[in-house]
C-alpha cells in the first residue's frame, strides 16, 4: 500500500518541482532506488534506535554530569568537550570547534520577592531573573506600588502619575485555545522580551513578567529579555503563573499593595566558545553539506533536558544509527552542536556567515539544514521553511513515515540556529523536527527541565525520525 | 482550504457508501449543513474545553477522593454514585444504573517475595498478585527453584523433572520495535493471562510474570489472569521489569537459586453493581442511540487515572461541552460509565445483551458506540471497527480535525466495553479514541497510574476530540 502511494506521490513531486528538479538528479530516483528499500532502511533505523539506542543514556550524562550550561559558563565549555568526544567516538571523520564569541551573564545568588498588603501581611513571590537583566540597584531590594497590565501598549494610555516609580506586572497568559503551544508562546513573549523597555519608557522601576507556560505552578520560567539604548535599564524578573495570578487578584482589592524584589544578576565580559562540529564526508557529493543540529547551551536553571539536550542527543544519535545500519551518505553530513541559541544566537549567525563565505568561494553548497529544538516528545512530523517545490517533495515522503505515526509535514518555522541560513544566495531546505508540544512549556526555561521529564521511547522516536529524514534528504533532495 | 477538501471527501464517501447511505438521510448533508458550520462548531468545542474544561478537576475528585475502584469494592460503588451525580448535574435527561453482577476479589495485604542465592544471600523482589489469583496455600510462603522461560510453549518441551514443583518466571519483554505500544502489550500478555495455566500443566507450583511495560523500574503491574478448570490453580504474581531482568540474570549463573513468595489474595462472592448511564434524548431520531463511554472500575492499586479515569471524565465532559456550545443532538446520546472492564467485562457484555433485546423489539437502534480507554494523552485520532463504507465516511472528516493535529483515522480495535456490540444484528459503528500511546504502559495497572501523571491540556484535547466526533456522527452517520 505504501509502495504505490509513495510512487504516486513521487511522480507528483516531479511535476511540481518541474524540470529543474529533474536535471539535478532527482529524476534518477525511480530507476536507482525503489521505495521498498527506503521503507526497509527506515524500518532498520527505527529498530536500531528502539533496541540499541544511546540517546537517552547520552542525555543522562549531559544533564546529570554537566547540568545546565549557559553560553560563556564553564559548564558550556565542558559540554563542548563532551559533545566533541561523543562525535569522535561515534565515528565522525573530523570533529572541530567553530569559534564564536558569546555573551556571558550570571544569575547571581539572590532573587527574592514578596508582596506586602496594606494590612502589613506579606506573601513570598516566586521569581527568577530574566536572562540579561541587570540586578536591582546596588543589589539592594527595590520596593514600589504595582501596576498590572496585559499588553505592552496598555502602558501608553496610562497617565504618567500611575506608572512613574512603579513595578509593572505583565500578566497576559499564553492563549489556551491555540492548539500549537509554540504559537501561544509566540503570542505572549513580547512581555518577556520587551517588557522592561516598555515599563522603563513610562518611568517604572522594575518589571515582573508572568511565566510563559500553560502550567499553573510556582516555578518561574526564565528566558531572554532585551534593553534599548534610549531608555534606562531596569531589572526584570519572571514570576510564576500562580504568583502572577495571585498578585493580580490581590491588587484588585488592595491597589496600594507594595512589591519588593532583589536580584544580583549581572553581565560579564564576552568569552570565546564555539559550535562543535562533526563531519561525515559524503561519498559522491562531498562538497554538498547537509547540516543537522540542536543547541548545546541552555538556560542556567534546570538541566536543559528538553531545551535542548534532547536536540543534541537526537543529532548525535543520527550519526550513530546511520553508521549502525550501514548507510553511506552521498553528501557530507555535518552534525552541529550550536552555541548560544538562548541569549543571542551567535552560534547560528556565525555558522551562516561562514556558510555564505564558503558558498561565495564555491567551496561548499548548503543543501539542507535540520534542527531539533522543540523537545524530546513523541515526534509528529516536520515543519519546513523552503520553496513550495521542496516542501512538496518532502511531503511526498509522508507515506514512508505513516507506520511511525508521523503526519505533520507543513511549511512553517524551522529553528533558531539554522534560521540565518535562510539568507544564503542558494537557499537550503530548512526543516525542523516537530514533536508533540503540549508538555514542552511546562518545563521550558525552568528548574523542572530535567532528565526525569524526558521519556526514553519518545526521545528515541525523535532520533529515528530525524535519521530517516536525513537519509531521504541525502538521497533525493536536489542541489540548490 | 479545509472547506473544499471536505466537500470533496464527503462526495467521495457518498459514492463509496452507495445508494443505501443516500436513502438513509446522508444525502441530505450537502444541502442541510455546510462544512464551515461544522468547522466553527468544532472550533467552539475545543475553545470551550480548553478555557472552561472541567475534565481535569473531575478526574482529581475521582482519583483523590475515591481512588482505585475495583469491581465489587465499596470504592466502585462510591464511584457509581459520583458518576451518576455528575451526569445529573451536567443536565442528562435521565440517569440510571443498569444492574450488573460483578466478580469481587481482594488483593489482601501480603505480597512478599525474595530470591535466595546458593550463597545464602537474599534479594527482595517487587511483586504484586495478578488479578484473580489465589493466594499461596494457607497464605504461607511457597519456596521453590526457578525456571525462566520466554514463551508458554517453552514449557511443553521441557522434561517434567525440570518443571515439577518449580516456580516459573515468564520473562518475555514487550517488543520495543513496535511503534504501537498496544500491539507490544498484546504480543506479551499471554504470559499474564495464561501463564498460571501453562505452569500448572507441567506441575509447577507458582508463576511470576514480567510486568507488561516498556519502563525499566521496580513497579509490578497487575492485570487479569485466568485459570482453567482442568488444571490445579496455582498462585500468580506480576514482578517488576527490573526484578525480572535481575532474577533471569542471577539464574544464569546460579540455576539452583530459590524463590519464595507469599500472597493472601482471594475471590469473594459476586455482588451487584452496574453501568451508570446518562441519556440526552435526541431531538429528531430519539430511538437511535449513540453510546459513548469509558470504564468506571479500575485495578486496586494506583488511582486508575489513565485507566480509565481519563475515559470517564472524557465521556462526562462531552455532555458538558455539547450543552455549553448549544448543540442539539438529533439522536439520543447515551453516556455510559461501564463497570468491570478490568476483570470480566461483564458491564460491556450486559450492555450489548440489552441492546440486542431492544433491537429485537424495535425499541432502539444502536447507531454508533465510542470508547475512550487508552489514556488521557494527546489525541492522535480514532480507530474504527466498522464496515469499510462507514470507515471511509469517518475518514472523510479528517480535514475538519487537521487544525487539531488529528491524523490517525484507521480501521482497527475500538474498545473492550463496546466490543460486544459488534454482535448486534444491525451493527453500529464502533470507534475508539486513539491518544499517543508511548507513555501509557509506564503507568498501566501499577501504583503510578495516578492523577499527577495525567496532563491537563492533553486530557482536555481528548475530550474535545471526542465531543467533535460525536457531533459529526450524530449529524451524518446513516442509520444502520
Amino acid at each position: 500500500m505504501i509502495n504505490s502511494k509513495y510512487l504516486k506521490a513521487v511522480t507528483k513531486s516531479i511535476w511540481l518541482g518541474g524540470c529543474f528538479l529533474f536535471l539535478n538528479g532527482f529524476g534518477t530516483l525511480l530507476s536507482q532506488t525503489s521505495a521498498p528499500s527506503d521503507s526497509a532502511l527506515i524500518r532498520s533505523i527505527y529498530d536500531e534506535v528502539l533496541t540499541n539506542g544511546e540517546a537517552y543514556e547520552n542525555l543522562r550524562v549531559l544533564t546529570k554530569t554537566i547540568g545546565h550550561r549557559l553560553s560563556g559558563s564553564p559548564e558550556a565549555a565542558k559540554a563542548m568537550e563532551w559533545g566533541a568526544e561523543l562525535l569522535r567516538n561515534y565515528g565522525a571523520d573530523s570533529v572541530y570547534v567553530m569559534p564564536v564569541i558569546v555573551p556571558s551573564w550570571t544569575r547571581g545568588d539572590i532573587a527574592n520577592a514578596y508582596v506586602e498588603l496594606s494590612s502589613g501581611e506579606r506573601h513570598i513571590l516566586h521569581i527568577t531573573a530574566l536572562g540579561g537583566s541587570i540586578g536591582t540597584p546596588d543589589n539592594s531590594p527595590i520596593s514600589a506600588e504595582l501596576i498590572v497590565v496585559k499588553h505592552l501598549s496598555d502602558l501608553d494610555t496610562m497617565p504618567r502619575s500611575e506608572t512613574e516609580g512603579k513595578i509593572v506586572l505583565f500578566n497576559r497568559a499564553m492563549d489556551p485555545v491555540l492548539i500549537n503551544t509554540g504559537s501561544a508562546y509566540g503570542g505572549a513573549n513580547d512581555q518577556r522580551g520587551q517588557g522592561a523597555i516598555a515599563a522603563s519608557k513610562v518611568g517604572s522601576i522594575g518589571a515582573l513578567v508572568r511565566s510563559l507556560t500553560h502550567s499553573l505552578d510556582t516555578l518561574p520560567h526564565t528566558g531572554a529579555m532585551y534593553y534599548s539604548d534610549d531608555v534606562t535599564r531596569i531589572p526584570a524578573a519572571a514570576i510564576s503563573t500562580v504568583d502572577a495570578r495571585k498578585l493580580a487578584k490581590l491588587y484588585k482589592t488592595d491597589p496600594y499593595l507594595k512589591v519588593t524584589f532583589q536580584m544580583n544578576c549581572k553581565a560579564l565580559p564576552d568569552v570565546e566558545q564555539g559550535n562543535v562540529i562533526g563531519e561525515w564526508r559524503g561519498s559522491e557529493l562531498s562538497e554538498e553539506i547537509i547540516t543537522l543540529g540542536g543547541h548545546l547551551d541552555s538556560w542556567d536553571i534546570g538541566e536543559g533536558a528538553h531545551d535542548d539536550g534532547a536536540g543534541i542527543v537526537h543529532t548525535i544519535e543520527v550519526l550513530r544509527v546511520l553508521k549502525a545500519v550501514g548507510y553511506t551518505p552521498r553528501r557530507t553530513l555535518r552534525f552541529v552542536l550550536f552555541i548560544n541559541e538562548e541569549n543571542g544566537n551567535r552560534g547560528g549567525i556565525k555558522y551562516a556567515e561562514i556558510a555564505a563565505e564558503e558558498l561565495e568561494r564555491n567551496e561548499h553548497i548548503y543543501v539542507a539544514a535540520m534542527e531539533s529544538d522543540a523537545g524530546g516528545f513523541s515526534p509528529r512530523g516536520f515543519s519546513m521553511d523552503a520553496t513550495d517545490s521542496l516542501v512538496d517533495l518532502v511531503k511526498s515522503w509522508q507515506p514512508l513515515f505513516e507506520p511511525y505515526n508521523l503526519h505533520r509535514f507543513k511549511k512553517g518555522w524551522s529553528g533558531v540556529d539554522i534560521g540565518p541560513l535562510k539568507k544564503l544566495k542558494k537557499r537550503p531546505l530548512l526543516i525542523g523536527l516537530v514533536p508533540d508540544g503540549q508538555r514542552y512549556f511546562d518545563f521550558h526555561h525552568s528548574t523542572s527541565d530535567v532528565f526525569e521529564n524526558v521519556h526514553k521511547r519518545e526521545l528515541e522516536l525523535g532520533a529515528a525520525t530525524m535519521a530517516s529524514m536525513i537519509m531521504l534528504i541525502d538521497k533525493y533532495i536536489p542541489t540548490p
